[in-house]
Order: structure tokens, then sequence, then C-alpha cells
């Protein structure tokens, strides 16, 4: 069902019978505390389609006084067991932390993820934490389409604080950690040769840098590194921040905390919070419509009319992209 | 223009007014060894849009006798040094070699892969090989759709042997070197902890595995690791082979071609090609499909009805699914 496109003004409450029951209700269950809800809702988003859409509908507000934390950072740089460090630090009675930990699907890195989820178990049993890892399906659209729903989704159970941890392997996952509220990036000593890492497109997504595992040789190196490209950088409002952590140990957390926490006041005080949401609403509201158009796309690929397209295609008959242009105009 | 659908056998000569002059001398001139002429038309490709869509009619034909080789594994590997001693070996007067380098967009891997491809210049000024690489622009499927676009460029241009390296970071890298006619994984010893690596799905993909750096600790025990997993994975008609590579010295690279060169036998000799084949043409439609659709709804995107869209979606009135539904349908 489509809203009128000339009454915009529509409200959610107007859409319920996208909302099933049970979502209404699970939606009530995970805003009174209950984890079980809370998971098998953000399962819908993540699965997409009409659960996700019907999630969507009965959650929709604002994320109002939440605040998201991007971490992104190499394989192996130690974001996990540093996520894991800054919850035990940021966790409060009155500051509840919800952690969405992003797995890209490549069979080269799905097991390093998974070891690292486990990890995180240290906090199973707070009930002021709430720790969840989502998958790809498919196309990576879905989750840069699932992550802000289901951020907004842990928003509206109570947590006031989101962090979200991304591995840098893709430009789609560090795309999400950047269109955070904070963006924290994780590198290493040495981070120039280990990582040969695109810095120029680090400092631009970067409101504070980590030197994780500083107690390692060139930790200084690199953090004078980072400062000399900060100063020869587009300059920002906010200047980024640079912490050296060792997050084994717990070295450096409380700093790091300390520079979230300044960021934080800054851009609020500044204005910048909104310029920045409307940014992140309009990537979300563009993922959601490449991700109908993908499925709209796919479900035209299947059955004997393509069959008998793609016999034309492996004949040589027809070249592949007169092939797609019949599927997008659905002229079989 | 969309070729009329009760017409599939029309043939791509009938869809000349699609490919511009320069196009079409192009092509002649990229058959004729001209190397500017390869890499404008493989630029064309790379863009996508009308100036693919002239390359991809005015060459499209069957790939032919051409073998596509997918060489992936995961940053460090050694694929790159690999691919380049692979090079050496495999080249003769009769049996030109094309290389196709897929670099992801990930800023924390940009640099590495840069270095890697100057790294192969030792081949530039033979006349008998191609290196090429090519980059992610904006979606993903836009590389899946142009790697098997630029490998049919290059067998058209009379290069025998197309190796399509990319690095496999993300599922999209691994799927394309895993539609190539023989696919080769290069791992490194103590995979098991240092990559961490979902090894079923490596199973899966494998024509051939690569150990490289064996002259580390703990090679036999990572060959005899990957032999047990094959007893137990799922019976295919090919056995994959392992071999040991030491790519910097060049140990093991013999053995590695004579390994491509027996699936290949074996592949050719059974009738798999085909199917294998068909699997990748339909993969390629569906991307190339998938891409048009893409594109399509991110025009949408633009001007002031999607900003006055995205004010209701920013003031709760409308929530980002609605919103993106109104764009597939194009009610803004």
């Amino acid at each position: 069902m489509i809203g009128s496109p000339t009454t915009p003004e529509v409200g959610c409450g107007a859409r319920d019978s996208d909302v099933t029951e049970s979502t209404v209700s699970l939606i009530a269950r995970s805003r009174d505390g209950d984890r079980g809800a809370l998971a098998r809702l953000i399962s819908q988003i993540e699965a997409g389609g009409a659960g996700a859409r019907a999630v969507s509908s009965g959650i929709f507000a604002p994320i109002g006084d939440a605040w998201t934390v991007g971490i992104t950072g190499a394989p192996g740089a130690g974001k996990s067991t540093l996520t894991d460090r800054l919850v035990t630090e940021l966790v409060s009675d009155a500051d509840r932390i919800g952690v969405l930990a992003i797995d890209p699907s490549s069979p080269f890195s799905g097991g390093a993820i998974l070891g690292d989820r486990i990890r995180m178990q240290t906090h199973a049993t707070d009930s002021r934490v709430y720790i969840r890892s989502m998958a790809t399906r498919g196309h990576l659209g879905g989750l840069a389409a699932a992550t802000p729903q289901a951020a907004r989704l842990l928003a509206a159970a109570g947590f006031a604080t989101v962090l979200i941890e991304t591995v840098g392997v893709g430009q789609v996952e560090v795309e999400i950690a950047a269109h955070a509220d904070t963006t924290v990036v994780v590198v290493n000593p040495g981070w120039g040769d280990a990582v040969q890492a695109n810095k120029a497109g680090l400092m631009e997504i970067a409101d504070v840098f980590v030197v994780n595992k500083a107690d390692r040789d060139g930790a200084n190196d690199t953090v004078h590194e980072i400062e000399s490209m900060l100063m020869m950088a587009v300059e920002r409002e906010w200047t980024p921040r640079i912490v050296s952590t060792v997050a084994l140990t717990g070295h450096g957390v409380s700093e790091l905390a300390g520079a979230i926490r300044s960021h934080h006041e800054f851009v609020v005080a500044s204005g910048a919070r909104e310029i920045r949401r409307r940014v992140r609403l309009e990537d979300e509201v563009r993922a959601i419509a490449v991700g109908f158009a993908t499925d709209l796309a796919l479900q035209q690929c299947e059955g004997p009319d393509f069959d008998a397209l793609l016999d034309a295609v492996e004949s040589g008959a027809v070249d592949p992209f007169t092939a797609a242009e019949r599927i997008s105009a659905r002229q079989l």
C-alpha cells in the first residue's frame, strides 16, 4: 500500500493495516525491556520485506536524544575488545547501551567476527546492555537500510547510546559507521605499513581516532602522523581527537569515552547534529529505495521467460545489456 | 532502445545504432593489439551506462575458448605476487595473458592494492601480457556486471587466458572469482588462526587451493587440514588440488600452473564448462538488471520533490519505507 503522494503529512497511525498485531505487541514489549521481543524485531528488520516494513511503520519516530557511535577499522585492529571496554566505561543506569555489530559476509572474515561476538558476552547478564550482531543478506543495500532502523528501535527501547561496530572491509560497512552521530576510526601502530590505509578517506570520516595496541612499537609515530595529516586536511568545525588505547588492559578507554562525550556535546551545541542526521536520513531512504528496486529486478530474473532470454544471450543473439533492459522494462 | 521482446533472435548487428563509430573502431583496434584502445574500452565498461552498453553490443559473443581464472584470498595472502609469477609461467606467444585486478574501494585497503598493481608492472613491456585494475564505482553490482564484460573484451582481443584477481573482503569480490572457469583460493600457513576464514564457503568455491608463504611454520599442517576438510566436504566431480607455493621465490608456481591446466582439461572434457558458463551468464544479466534498477531508483532521489519527502520523514510524518516506496513508484 502506498500512501497518497499528495498527503505526505499522513501520520504513521494511518498505516496500521501494515502493522500486524504481533509486531505492535512486540514493539510494546521491547519498550518494556523485553529482550526477546527486541531480538525478534531486529530479525524482522534484518530479513527485510514486509516484516521490516511493519517494524518501520510501528516504530518510526525521529531518533531523538539517543546517540549513535560508529566504530570502524581494519580487521584485527581490536574493535571488538575496544567496544567491549567502552560499554563498561559508558554504561550506567541512566545510560543504557545498545551494540549493533555489523558482520560482513566475506568467507574470509566470517569466523573472526563470530569469535568476537562470543567475546562480547561479558555483558550478557547486564540488563543495561544489549548486544546484537547483524549480517548482510544478499545485497549490502539491505544492511545500509537495516542498521539505522535497528538503531532507532534500540533508541525507542530506551538505549541512550547505540554503538555500531563495523569491520572496515568494504565501502558500505565504512559508510555505515561514518553515518553515526560520532564516528570512531580504530588503527594500530605502524598502520601505514600494515594496513596501508587510504588515509585521506579516514581523515574525512573520523571524529575520534583511536591508536589501539598503543603498547606496541611506533605508537607515538602513528599519533604524530595522524596529527600532521589532520593539520593538512580540510578544516572542519570539529578537530578530530586522537586517543591511544590498549583495549586488552583497558588503558586509555576512559579518555576515549571522554572524547566521544566531548564530540557529542560539541555537535549538539553547534547544531551540526541536525545537519548530520538529515544526510543520514537521506542515505537511509535512498538505501531502502535501492533495495526495493533490486528486489523487483531479481523477481523478474526467474521462470521460463528468463530462461528463454538467457538462451538467446548464450547463443550470442542478444547481448547481456539488452537482456537486462528487457528485464527492467518487464518485457521478457 | 529496447529490442522487441518477440524477436530475441535479433543479432547484435541489428543494434548498430547503439554502437558509436568510435566504439566500433576502438573494438577493431583492440583486436589488432592496440592497448590504448583496450584501455579506453575497459574504462567505458567500468563507467557503466551508455558507454558500457555500446561496448557490450559491439563486442558481445560467447567467450569461446578463452579461459578465465579467478584468484581470491584474504588481504596480505600474497595474491598479487603469485599472479605476477603465474603470468610469467603461463605466458607464451600462443597463450597471451590478460589480468583484471579487482580493487575494492574500502579506505582501509585502497593503498595496499595500489601498491600491488605497481609491483605487477614487471610485465609492462611484454606485449603478450595486459594488466588492468578495475575499481568499484558506487555500487558493487557495477563491478559484478563489468568484470565479465571486460573478460570478454580481452578474450575477443586475443588473450587466451584471463586472470581475475580479487581481494576476498566482501561477498561480491569473492563471487566474482568464484564465477571464473577455474577458481584459485590463496591461503597462508596457520590460516585457521590468522585469517579465521569461513572455511566451508571456501571449500565450495575452490578448484585449486594455494598455500602460499609455504616456507613459514605450519604449512604442512595447513595442507593436511585442507585435505581433511575436502574429504568431509560434499563430493564434487572435480577434487580440488592443493599446491604449496612461495610466491616471492617462485617455488611451486609451475605446479600451480599445472593444476590450473588440469582443471581446465577436466572441465572441458566433462562438459561442466557449459553448465558453469550458463550460471555465470545468468549472474551477469542479473547484475546488470540490478544495476539498471539501482540507477533508476537513485535518479528519483534528487530534486525538490525528494527534499519535500525527506522533510516529511524528518518530522516523523512518513516512515522511511513508505518514502522509499513512493520513490520506487515514482510518486513523489
